[in-house]
């Protein structure tokens, strides 16, 4: 493992997320900072099998740390999932002399470079980056306050026609495994209920929370609802059962969508990106591997891959209570 | 007709627009100005006829021109439209002490107010607030231009998220009869292509242009349709269509949906909301009634109600060209 | 000390701070939750020694979840430094049936609420509501979030223009004796220098940096300083410094000043100030005092009202360090 | 005047506004539709001479129509002011092939342009860029409209907090010799009173505002000054002024600076952009030189540049009594 590392390699892997350019940012100026070179991988591990790399340095970053999506592209590769395509990928970056690997993204992406530095004995880091935050080992992952902004701002629009017509509105937030952003961005947005994929309170209480909101004197009211969750119901047939069931209501359903995987990214998830990024060429020049750096405690912190990737992030359910206690 | 003006109702009626507020408190504030009294109207004609009004001073509208949505709600109303309905909401009207009307909607309202005017000789001026800007008489409705600056934002984070995973977005934005907002946010927005109500190119010209695209090496694409477009296909038939017809693409679609209706009015929607409002009232002072105010050349101006009704507002060909050219 | 709590006032006091209403409405929503009262007190100690105070229920903090600023307004109070002040305030206090005071502010407005506790003997929990983040016993002062992103955006606006014509802008931000919104702002920013209160370079090295950006090839410079910096020099004389001793720049200075007060709180903000408001009932309801609620660790927990006044709360100094590596 | 246009410049000129890369974006792509070849310049004028040139193309604009500021850069030129400056830069011009000139700019930038056509023949067209918005011959230049909504949310910000603190305050906006942004921003943003180059009011008149002001109710106050206001005091001489002869005032001075010419275009700039832009190429490819596009009646005119640089253009003074109205 004490093989000197002078030369990394940085890709962006699996869905994007805002923060992705800024991480990028981070570990091509602590490269540069520490002397050593660094090369981008486009489109992700598809890039290292097609041989897509690009030097960058420290000018080839200027004016990334403010942008959405990444620059350096992503995708998902088939290719690497066959022993041929991951010899492939593993000559090229032989051939472009890189000695170690930093990967940005998910469990998936993870996946792929944990088997990567299996085969070929490659010096693999892992920085943290989806909107969804369900990544064991951090407890923020980059793109994830963006999203909850982009949420909320989102929701604050569709809240000022809500209450001009006394509409009742389902708004379908992004998160088919976990519920962090339905919950946390439901809080900020003030919603009135807040279904996930943790929790199947069923129909029904779903129809008494409306009940009790329409007595307390609401007149409109927002439901936010996981992609995920377990009602057994999507928005439209959410809507259609409360149309049967509660006819004085009228409903509307807004699907929020992609737009909530881009845009400028926030402070917080610029600082972390920053500090994910020095981080994680911080690990590689000490001569560790195998790590996803993280956020806990507001320190960064390294868990193993392994554990990153099969360990599950809960939510904390103790937030259901709080978003009970707001919707009065 | 010489009757003189000295309490106004104010009322904001079928969909919402951001400005909406703006122009409240313009006509509220007006109406001080020339030391005359004014009352909002709650839920627009519905509220005439339950007798919701409320009276309304300078610092009843302190804080509200920033805000989005109408804080006197609105509301479509099936018993204005019976005479029962009407002699209701003009005995209200009467019993309130009130001699004129302010309608800040679209078409269906001033609609409402011209039967109102014929009926009961009550003066009404309209204020044009929709987002659609789709009303003859005026260049720019109220709200348009708030709308057209939250889908141009949206589009630009899903420009993000396309741009790194190289796929084609079919966004489907407000504008069920006409093209504005998809014309002039697509073109802000740098959409490939622009599919709106007035111009129907047929689904082979969208393959055409979409194979000319990926040709002149544009890697992602965004397709903004209006709701009316005239392809005769839906935003979720058109990904099918070329899903199947142009499998290369990777497709996905966002339908911005009622987000568009809310948020801050930008300074042009609070200006021209400033503007109209006091032009209105002094309209009913100098005696005048049935007309909608508008903006025309930077000049606010006035036409019959009847024509504003009666006519269409066209969008200006000469942008599609201008659209085609800036899509190369 | 185990007297039943059935009637709380809440209040925002000194600096206003983003998040401080939906503090409020987590208050109020607790309150109502939990089937006891709740009064704001306007304005601070100055309110309650004016008896200015107004019940609030569930529907009274409707829609207030998004506003910047303090409904319930904010002051500084000399009176309250009296005792004559303070007996007349636990006067009203007593006369309106109150039994424990929540304050949303800073260390003077914790100070003011734990002496009011120890002469009258009233329960008092403090939540820390500020934008500078200098509170001891809270990884994250309500405001502080959101500050950043408001500085961000202004940056990036401002980088705009410096990129355009080469230039090198000094910026500065709120923080007198505390160097949190500089730190994290300006590597959110991408600032090439940060300069705050903690850290004392000397001038020297401010040159000798810039001297290695333009080495480096950077065109345009920004410059982040905290209003309470070491340099000795505000921001007008670093300019002229510059200037006079590196005239090849064209330096230009930007004070951000009080728009970074104000806004719609982040949605971390949000859901923060609702996390805090519902913890600061629990423990009044649980019969304890004189605690300030906090964020450390992702949690919510509580510490002496006296240690938070006493203590300081450092920045990260390793921040420093992925600063300088991030503007090479 | 006949000799066919076949290879276009492009640059940026004077300050920098939002829209001028999407200006550029246009006349990049309608040169390419036309099949015509263009370059642009870099830092305006003095690339001209320095023969700093790049070839553009379709893709070289790509992701450009989002962004502020100028990719091609700006730079005021004293080297072009002299006959020797001039002269190299028409030998670049030739060299490279060019032979036309697009200047994207403001007074300064056409009467070089009209220059550099009498002294070399170059046929020169003029969009008008700068956040001013005072050149004669265009309801709106590029750049105002983002500029009026910028200015608008910072002031949005700082009510908050003057709100909650019963504040007044005064805010520097940009204009030294035109009010627009005072006037329409200070509409936009509600100001209590608007101080602009066009109108001399006399400090007495503001006192009797603010006086008049409280007396109505109002416990805070946004005064919004042009840089250039005829009062004869700056702003922080004004708040001197106040805080001395109406002690009962808090009185805060906020500058809003050089952020009002960066930021992302607004969907009006942008379109405004696309149409400008695609103008100047038509007029070129026509035969037509020496005239400056604008938007007048929402239509895309022309006039001729000596005329635009010569005449003067006047805010509307109706706008005057709309914001005496709406501040009562």
């Amino acid at each position: 493992m004490s093989t000197k590392v002078s030369k990394i390699a940085v890709m962006t892997s699996g869905g994007d997320a805002p923060g992705m350019n800024a991480a990028v940012r981070a570990v091509v100026r602590a490269c540069v900072f520490n002397n050593i070179e660094c090369m981008g991988v486009l489109r992700g591990y598809q890039g290292l099998i097609d041989n897509e790399l690009i030097p960058l340095d420290s000018r080839s970053v200027r004016n990334t740390i403010s942008r959405g999506g990444t620059f350096l592209q992503t995708a998902r590769s088939e290719a690497f999932r066959t022993p041929e395509g991951r010899k492939k990928a593993y000559e090229n970056f032989k051939a472009n002399g890189l000695d170690a690997l930093i990967v940005i993204g998910g469990d998936g992406s993870f996946t792929g470079g944990m088997i990567f530095n299996k085969e070929f004995k490659v010096p693999v880091i892992g920085i943290p980056g989806t909107i969804d935050n369900d990544i064991y080992g951090t407890q923020f992952t980059l793109g994830y306050d963006t999203a909850l902004n982009t949420v909320v701002e989102a929701i604050d629009k569709i809240r000022d026609t809500a209450s001009s017509h006394n509409r009742l509105f389902f708004v379908e937030v992004m998160g088919r495994d976990a519920g962090f952003i339905a919950l946390n961005a439901g809080i900020g947005a003030g919603a009135e209920e807040i279904l996930i994929p943790e929790e199947n309170l069923g129909i029904e209480r779903l129809v008494e929370s409306l009940e009790n909101s329409k007595k307390s004197g609401k007149t409109s009211s927002i439901v936010v609802v996981a992609e995920g969750d377990k009602t057994g119901k999507g928005v439209f047939e959410l809507k259609d059962f409360v149309e049967k069931n509660m006819p004085e209501y009228d409903v509307r359903v807004s699907v929020l969508g992609h737009m909530q995987r881009g845009g400028s990214p926030s402070c917080f998830d610029r600082v972390l990106a920053g500090r994910l990024g020095v981080k994680a060429v911080d690990l590689l020049l000490g001569g560790q591997s195998n790590l996803m750096v993280g956020i806990n405690n507001n320190e960064i912190t390294a868990i193993n891959l392994e554990k990153a990737v099969k360990l599950h992030h809960d939510i904390n359910m103790d937030l259901l209570r709080v978003a009970d206690i707001l919707s009065i």
